[in-house]
């Protein structure tokens, strides 16, 4: 018998929070879904939006599309920890599902753009900030051309504020490239950190 | 095809310094062969020292067995990264060990007492510390008796000061239990922490 856990209150034991983010188009949401997919025991934490569903995207799991009168009580109620308007659409992560994540002791993983992260960083100054960049600029392009929900100039327009969301990665602990082919070495690559995050020692933990 | 790697500028990939540390007793020997036998590929640093070999002990693998007199030249002529005498065997890491493995690009890996893992750390203080420490009561003592090369009182004397090593944790990056019958558990931790410390955002790297 493995008495693995035994003397681990000399490390950092209690569940984190752990934002994947990273500029307009890399993927994070394919990164998420392929986590989930692993089975890991983590809480995702689920975005809400007032935008409409994209072709595929399951209320609940992808989004929680409310509506936007549903998303500006919420907003007059405090009841998200951050919210912006991204692109015309609102986007919030109430704060009801990283407290409850918490209180169970799970991990906590959370989507976030790169202006949410800094939000939350603000908020959770213990938090855990990974950053997402594209193995390379043909892949990312691709990726918001396949999206087929703007005209060519509001895709020019969009990856140019995601180049700018690019040079924020020293705001971030770690920077991951998101793998298109090899997803499950990007993977791999986000659990050995929180799996490294949870050995570290604590002063006062 | 991946270019997993095209971005990485962004993080920090310089070699690391890797040191595994703590208590005597811990068992940081059996870590870091079964990190070798892994075939990982890093530049694992022998330790010079003027006692004698143990049973089973290869000169060049487990230590540098050289002579008393030896080791006192090497002092004289700064040829050490650190040295201390323990138990009243001289023991030491000769810096062109090192050296030479960061100029080859290779991440190094160091085995310390914890009183040379405080000198490494004023030297190389970007070294990643990983403080071992025992699964359980029994098994560390066990490990001590297994040696048969002291007395019942030595063997006494040891184990309290390994007490007072293990109380010194705070000084270090990482905890691990070393855990002897799911060793693997304990080198997949290791190498976590590793491949998470190479993916950190560095300002300035």
């Amino acid at each position: 018998m493995c008495y693995q856990t035994t003397l681990l209150d000399l490390a950092h034991n209690k569940p984190l929070v752990i934002v994947l983010s990273g500029p307009s188009g890399v993927g994070k949401d394919s990164v998420l879904k392929a986590m989930q997919s692993r089975g890991l025991a983590f809480h995702f934490v689920v975005t809400s939006t007032d935008r409409k569903p994209r072709a595929g995207e399951v209320n609940g799991v992808d989004y929680n599309f409310i509506s936007t009168e549903q998303f500006r009580r919420m907003i007059a109620k405090d009841r998200f920890i951050e919210y912006a308007e991204v692109y015309g659409d609102l986007k919030g992560v109430p704060k009801s599902q990283i407290n409850d994540a918490l209180a169970s002791g799970k991990d906590v993983v959370l989507r976030l753009d790169v202006q949410g992260a800094a939000r939350l960083r603000q908020l959770f100054p213990d938090s855990i900030q990974i950053f997402l960049v594209p193995e390379n600029e043909e892949k990312w392009r691709d990726r918001f051309i396949s999206r087929k929900t703007e005209t060519a100039e509001m895709l020019q327009q969009r990856m140019n504020i995601a180049h700018e969301e690019l040079q924020r990665v020293n705001e971030f602990d770690y920077v991951v490239v998101n793998c298109t082919d090899c997803l499950d070495i990007t993977v791999n690559q986000i659990a050995s950190i929180i799996e490294a995050e949870h050995l570290k020692v604590r002063s006062g933990s």
